[in-house]
């Protein structure tokens, strides 16, 4: 993926992080390849088993990394500090020069919430006397509010999926006796040739009996006619994903009950949508969209929380579920997905990403959300 | 991705896994989504933000999971065992009431090596007078010498590659003219057609000076006549993935110096895999090939270790590197690929996978290694 992230933008953010590492006497924020380090130092890289650290203090900040990332560190990000290590020396020793540099032994360090414990217990041997925290004590805060150039790389996602989420439920009868993982690929093409950055997640296609489990993606099963099919996908456009389901009977009649449970999880979503607004607690959102359910009769087959943020990670917070009563704010962008899923029968989700506005919200996917193939 | 492993293979494995547990005193593994949680309860699924763990015992074995993968699990793996948690649940107090009747309180835990630090940070919560180790302290042995099935599924992985390989080198002139993006994508698409799932990782096409990055994924560079063009790609079968590299000059001249930069790169090459046989340390492999490219002149632009292990991870143990003694063994599974790399002008790789054998080695791969297009 690629973020449209100029330097200017992760030295904002980089002076945001010390200062609130100041504030809070943290003495180090530690990353490894992922979101926070894409965010803060504009560097994107898959998790790899070679030491490449990011350390942030009240002071300054610096790279630890392997020789052969040197060239495409200097290129993407305004880190300039880079200590370097070659495959066959110890990168630990190095971890521990640079943390007797930045005076670490003995403090408060923050690591990425997703580093590999590989690595946690690097520094943990590295750092015997320190003690360890999660760097979204300092970076989620960061990230919860999206400044208009994050909410305009994830409209534009969101609209990629739109476009395509139409071209797809419009295939009507011609979906009939594809398998799903024809019709996943299908979307994955189509996808990338409206323009987008590969796939937010594994593009989920669960036809009948596969659509009554949430995290089913795609196998071999062939679409009938009659079969209530749940399309999830996502594309990312720069750096940030899209994430929207609907679910689609391409032909045929629906089983006899699917008319009735369409309704109410639209009835569910379109809810839970229209409490958004800030100073609502997120478990709020979730209780709007499992009352509505409940009252239908379906309270027992919403097994899921509503929803999950969306920003460089396609889950991350705020999280829509009980028990989490922050509030929501402006520029906040979070799922509204509720589902309900009928054992060996079929399930039904519908999904939007929202954005917090000042005054209410913002829906960024608009495609029909009826079940006919139109 | 799918792995072909039946139940018994599953069973056999957690059978061994304990066996090991029991012999070194330890009291759990914890796993989390990850190559071992395939390997020793058969269920794949990529990393999540919720809490989903294997716990392996000396004597018996279960899951903490989403309720919402309840019957994925029971679908996938032998481990019937579940216990489930719903969102809004507190997953850590499960985990929690599972070590209690367990008895890990104060035991001595392994966590998977790539579990995220959320969750090693929540076992510690969990389990305040634990101590804590690494699941390769156990796995890495099971793990490290592939069984017939396994190399059956590499063997076509790598079969896959090498016939996209061979594809993409014949396209000679047509090549020019692509960017590096859309060369990425016509292999992608290729080695989907030709049967693959998904790729084994990011699809390298580095032309030009992008080449001489050795993690320089692909980008909007178009590929110009006389471009060498760093080709390094896989795709999985049966669960487990290619990897190969070729260095191909599509149409018209290469730079003065490319020509003898390959010949030494594949003098290193061939030195390497000829050296590899049961009881030679790994370094050993690095070190014939570190030789043929210092005495060639090269030795300082050889940035990187010659080689990783291959199996459920694209990189996993052995690694060929200065400073690993660990003798080969038959069975092992690893990639042979010297470098050079040109800053500001071009790059040569090749590699092939190469398994050891009773009385030496097999490669996996035999697509032509030359640079010219055929």
């Amino acid at each position: 993926m690629t973020t449209d992230q100029s330097d200017d933008v992760v030295q904002r953010r980089l002076e945001r992080a010390r200062d609130r590492l100041s504030e809070r006497g943290i003495d180090a924020l530690v990353c490894f390849p992922s979101s926070n380090m894409g965010y803060l130092a504009g560097f994107e890289e898959e998790p790899m088993e070679r030491h490449l650290f990011l350390f942030v203090t009240p002071e300054t900040e610096l790279f630890v990394a392997p020789e052969m990332y040197d060239d495409q560190l200097r290129d993407a990000s305004p880190v300039t500090d880079i200590r370097t290590w070659s495959d066959g020396d110890d990168p630990v020793a190095l971890v521990e020069r640079v943390g007797d540099e930045l005076g670490l032994s003995g403090g408060r360090l923050l690591v990425d919430d997703r580093m590999w414990a590989l690595f946690t217990q690097d520094l943990r041997t590295a750092f015997p006397e320190a003690s360890f925290g999660l760097a979204s004590e300092v970076t989620e805060e960061l990230r919860l509010r999206k400044d208009e150039a994050e909410l305009e790389a994830l409209r534009e996602a969101a609209e990629i999926s739109d476009t395509v989420s139409e071209e797809i439920r419009a295939l009507g009868a011609e979906a009939i006796g594809m398998t799903e993982n024809e019709l996943a690929a299908e979307i994955e093409e189509r996808l990338a040739d409206a323009g987008g950055e590969g796939v937010s997640f594994e593009t989920v296609v669960g036809s009948g009996p596969n659509g009554a489990r949430p995290h089913h993606r795609s196998g071999d099963r062939t679409i009938e006619a009659g079969d209530p099919v749940v399309l999830d996908f996502g594309t990312r456009a720069g750096g940030y994903p899209g994430d929207q389901t609907r679910t689609v009977v391409f032909d045929g009649e629906p089983p006899a009950a699917f008319e009735e449970v369409h309704d109410a999880v639209l009835e569910a979503h379109n809810a839970a949508v229209e409490a958004v607004e800030p100073g609502v607690p997120a478990e709020e959102i979730d209780r709007v969209a499992r009352d509505v359910l409940e009252e239908r009769g379906y309270g027992d087959e919403f097994i899921h929380r509503t929803g999950h943020g969306v920003g460089l990670d396609v889950h991350e917070p705020p999280y829509i579920t009980a028990g989490n009563d922050r509030e929501l704010e402006p520029g906040m962008v979070f799922s509204v997905e509720p589902g309900v899923y009928l054992e060996g029968e079929f399930g039904v989700r519908i999904e939007d990403l929202v954005v917090v506005t000042e005054d209410g919200h913002e829906r960024l996917n608009d495609s029909p959300r009826t079940w006919r193939p139109l």
